[in-house]
Parts: structure tokens; sequence; C-alpha cells
């Protein structure tokens, strides 16, 4: 058995905020539950979702937002105004819901370029158009130099929920077959490229695009869908482990048949990076009956977002939540939570 | 003829982001027309009001996003998450709409002292209660030290529209009267004092207040709202030359009848700021037909928040949007937009 080395987590946690506190793992489910939950705590946020349902008018929505601090803001396949539009985007389509509006919230720092704002601006409303979503509301702030990073950009969203059943945790089922929509690791792969100043025989781009076609599609084919979950911080092992210990079940993955592209395997094992940790904006996992899942299979191959899906795994009984990975020469490793922080503001 | 000292536009506005682009006056209005309208340009966006409105599944709802980036994050009156309710929640209430559902993003910093971002966290939810709205979404992001401030934070909100007619600058009419709801300018003073350190014989506390309720009762009493707008960056003075702007009409107003706090007046003559253009986070103006100005009036001063209300102007005919003033000693001053930035990082 092997486990996924990381730095452990710092004792001072309970004092000041870390980067880890922002990495999506461990560390930012305490924070969470320790300062923003005993709080805040009301039905629709405990239930932890990439959003929240609401009821209003006679009509269901879905209500979520995102705040993006990447680093670097330009990057091979998109910018930080493409992920605030998609990463929006696809966690109401993660709900189950249909994207219609976003706001859009700018923080500013004193000298950023104006070019390279217009640079973002025009890459917002692209994604936006692509993403079929309305930017209807906007506020701009900006502060001193020295108190921000260039451009820090958050989303909020509304979405109307077409999807009939409780999309979530709650609704997986031991025996559902486990699916992922594509290839993993390419966003973070992208991003570290550029931080590192990495150059790789073909240049890795961000695999940032709009997750609510193959959704609407597994809909309009009457599959059933149990669970969703977009692959992005912490990617899919936080993804299955939040699903896991939620549900309180053991999610079994192969790790021959998790798709990751040549070239960012190389790129992770050169760096020192596990794929199923690295960061997607474009990439998703699908729990379902397995009765349904060859039919899922064939629909999801059919929309250019998820034409790359295969199975992955299965839920199986267990009474505390993990995640086992089946190795490619036959051993069990387990898959945890990320204690620490791999890929600081990587969205 | 007095004008109101400013600093000049700087000439290198169009190549770099400047303090003044955040400041609620000229510069914002330049950088939201030439940089975010022409890739954003949609009818919700371009009626430029406080929040767009949405019709959604026989709904009509309010959406609007505002990020506070204040400083200090804790000042008197209130803290940075008291502004990140009240001030989205009011934005909703400036377009006749019941607050109802927030979003919450932080930004928080590397660093930052657990019990500062408990203190604020307690203070939302505090102000969530009283502002009866319920924070449903979340998300959190941590930036390496010095490259944010400590916490900023963006809300975003969902209101449901009560009011039955179109509020807004169209809504204006030559006659008009116009209303504002209290005291001005107790929320800038109160962060300045903080900031440079001065202290006044009595304490000067922000006004930050949920506005719904006065806006709630003059619905229910049947008063018209024509136009509403919150006077928060800029004051009175931007919020007067935005909707005069926006209506093409001259707006009249009486220095004597404005209400100004003996210990705000004097702590702005000290610090040579105008309360005009100084910010409040529990104040808005009201323009309604003259015909029932009298009543609404009543209406407010038996609501706590606006129970300062009185009468300030009127609306008279006039090609260009201008503002007036009629000073104590009978003599008329243009009241303009800011062109350069009085307070930054108000909210």
């Amino acid at each position: 058995m092997k486990f996924q080395p990381q730095c452990p987590a710092p004792t001072t946690a309970d004092d000041r905020i870390l980067m880890a506190h922002g990495g999506g793992g461990k560390m930012t489910q305490r924070l969470i539950e320790q300062v923003f939950l005993p709080s805040f705590s009301n039905p629709a946020l405990d239930a932890l979702h990439d959003g929240a349902l609401l009821e209003l008018g006679g009509s269901r929505l879905a209500f979520t937002t995102d705040s993006y601090v990447v680093n670097p803001l330009i990057f091979p396949g998109g910018t930080i105004g493409d992920l605030a539009v998609y990463g929006t985007a696809n966690d109401l389509a993660m709900c189950g819901a249909r994207p219609l509006y976003l706001s859009a919230g700018f923080i500013l720092e004193e000298g950023l370029p104006m070019e390279t704002l217009r640079q973002i601006v025009s890459s917002m409303q692209q994604a936006a158009l692509c993403a079929r979503v309305t930017i209807a509301t906007g506020d701009t702030k900006v502060v001193d130099k020295g108190k921000g990073d260039g451009v820090f950009i958050n989303t909020a969203g509304i979405g109307l929920v077409e999807c009939p059943s409780q999309i979530g945790p709650a609704a997986v089922q031991p025996g559902d077959a486990i699916i992922v929509s594509g290839c993993l690791g390419a966003h973070g792969l992208a991003i570290l490229s550029v931080r590192e100043g990495l150059e790789f025989e073909s240049p890795i781009v961000s695999d940032a695009a709009p997750l609510w076609p193959a959704i609407e599609a597994l809909l309009a084919a009457g599959v059933e869908i149990h669970c969703l979950r977009d692959l992005t911080r912490g990617g899919l092992a936080s993804a299955l482990n939040e699903i896991a210990s939620a549900r309180g079940v053991l999610v079994r993955i192969e790790e021959a048949s998790i798709p990751v592209m040549d070239v960012v395997r190389s790129g992770c094992e050169i760096l020192g990076l596990d794929p199923l940790y690295v960061a997607n904006e474009g990439a998703f996992v699908l729990f379902l009956s397995e009765r349904q899942a060859a039919h899922a299979l064939e629909v999801l191959k059919e929309v250019s977002v998820s034409s790359g899906a295969v199975r992955i795994g299965v839920v199986e009984e267990g009474v505390r939540g993990s995640v086992v990975l089946r190795t490619r020469i036959g051993g069990n490793r387990v898959v945890d939570m990320l204690s620490g922080e791999q890929l600081p503001r990587i969205c």
C-alpha cells in the first residue's frame, strides 16, 4: 500500500489562515466546519453541495458562487475570466441546473495594465457566449498596489434546475457505476508549466470548458443521475472522498482506467504530482446506477466536452467513507484527502 | 458659485488602473463605459441599475453583486461582514425587491488571524438575521501574504421584486419630490476616524443597516416609487448626478434641508470633506410624485432606519442632467460627480 506524499497538516492551523486553507482538502473542510458553518448553518448551506437549491416563486433555482484568484492571470488555454465564467456555470450544471445568469465582481489592483483587464473582460464575454450565460450585473473595486494581485474575480450564478431527481451524495447507492467525463490534470499542469517556466514537447493547455451540454444530453436521454461533481481544486481524489465520506460508502476505482494524457502524466512525474489531485476545469465525475452506465457512456461520448468519458469504478458498502485505488500492478492504495496544499491558486 | 475641490482626473487613466477607478465617480463610469460595457453589453446590464431584473420561471427576480474591500476590517458600528450583508441586501431593496438569499465569497490573505475571521463571520450572521436574508452558498480562497489585505468579501444577492411599477431613472418626472432617508456621512467618517486616528467628542459610528423595511412600508402604503438609490460610494452627490444624467433632468436641492449630524459636519470640516460626497451604508434617496411626498414622509418616519427622512429638493426640466444646490446663504452651486478619489476603500 502506497500513500500520496503530502506535507503534514500544520499544527498552528487554528491561529491563522494558511495557504492550505484554500487548497480544497482537509484544511479547507476544517475551516468550513469550524468557522463558517457554526455561524451560517442553514439547510441550503449545510448540504455542502456545489450550489444551493432554492424554491422561489414556483421555480427550482440553483445559486452558487466562486472567487477566482488564479496566478498567472493568463495561461495556455484560458484566462482568469474564462475560469470565472466556466467554473461558476459548471457548479450550476453539477446541481442539474441550466446556467442562465452570472454576476461578476472585480477586485482590481492599482497599477494593473488596462490592456490586461481588456483581454480578461473580452475572454469572459467569449466564455459567456460559449456557455450561453448572460453576465447580468457587476461591480468593480480597486485596492492599493501591494494589497491585491492584479485581478480577483467573483462570479455568482443562477440556474434553472432541470433534473427531476435530487442530485447529491445522498442519492449514491452501493453498486453504482462511476464515470469520469475525460482526461484529468491538464488545467493544473497548464498553470504550473507557466509558473515554473516548464516547456513540454506538446504544450499543455487548460481544459476549461462548459459542462452543461453533457448534463443536458444525459437528462434528455433519460439517464437518472445520482451524483455529479466537477473536478476542480483537489482533483478527482478530493471529489470522490467528499462524496464517499458524505454518503458513508467505499469508492473503488481502477488506476488503469483513469484517463490521463501522456504529456500530463510525464509532467506530473517530473513535478512529483499525482494527477488524481490535480485540478481540472472541464471534467466531472458522475455516479449512476449500473444498469444505465453503458447507455450514459454512449450519450456522453457524443458530446464534445465529454467525448473521452470512461468508467473508472464502482461504489461498495462501507461504514466509513473511503476511496481505494486498484493500481496497475494489482495492489490497493487508499486515496486520501489532501491535508496540505498541492497547487496553490490554481483557480 | 463654489466648486467642490477635487484632484484633477489623471491623464494616464487609459493605461493602468488607478485608485480613482474604484471611487464611484467619473473614473469608475469611464472604466465601465470603456472596458466592461463594450464586452458585456446586454439589456440587464445596460440599465446600470443597482441590480439586474430577471424574469425567471414566472417570477420577477432582482440579482446583484458587490465586492467589499473596506479598510479597516472592523470599525465603529460594524465590520466588513456587516457591509457585505447590508450593502448587497440594500442594492436589492433599491430595485424594489425583498432581499432573500445571499452568496458569500471570501478571499483570505495568508496569515489572517483566525479570530478576526471568526468575528467577521459572526457579524455577517447577525447582519443576515437582522436583514432577514439567508446566506445560501459560499466559497473560500486563500492568497499569499502580501497579495491580499486580510479579507475581501463578495456577496451576490437574489430578491423577489415586490414593487408593481418599474423603478429607475426613466420613471423620474419633472416636478418630482426628492427625499433622503436620514443623516448623511456617518459611515465615511467612522471609517476615516479609525484610519486617521481621530477622536471626536461623541464617537461617530457607521450607519450600516438594512433598508428594505423602509421600502416595504412605502409599498404597503401604496406609495408609487419612481426611483431609489442607496448613498454608498460617492455619496448623495454621485447618486443624484447619475439619476439626473440618466434622465436628462435638473435636480435642485436645498443645502439647509440636507440632514448631517453636527459631529459629522465638524469632522468633515476638519478633514476637508463635503458630506454630500461621503459614503453611507444605511441611507437612500427617493424620487416620487409631489402629491405623494407628504404621505411618504409620514410612512418613512415610522420606520426606524428612515425615521430621519426629510425632503431635500425637486426635479425640474433640464436638457443636460445636472445637480444644483441652493446654499444656506442663497447662492447656487453646481454639484458635480467626483472626478478623482475622495475616500478609497470605504466599502
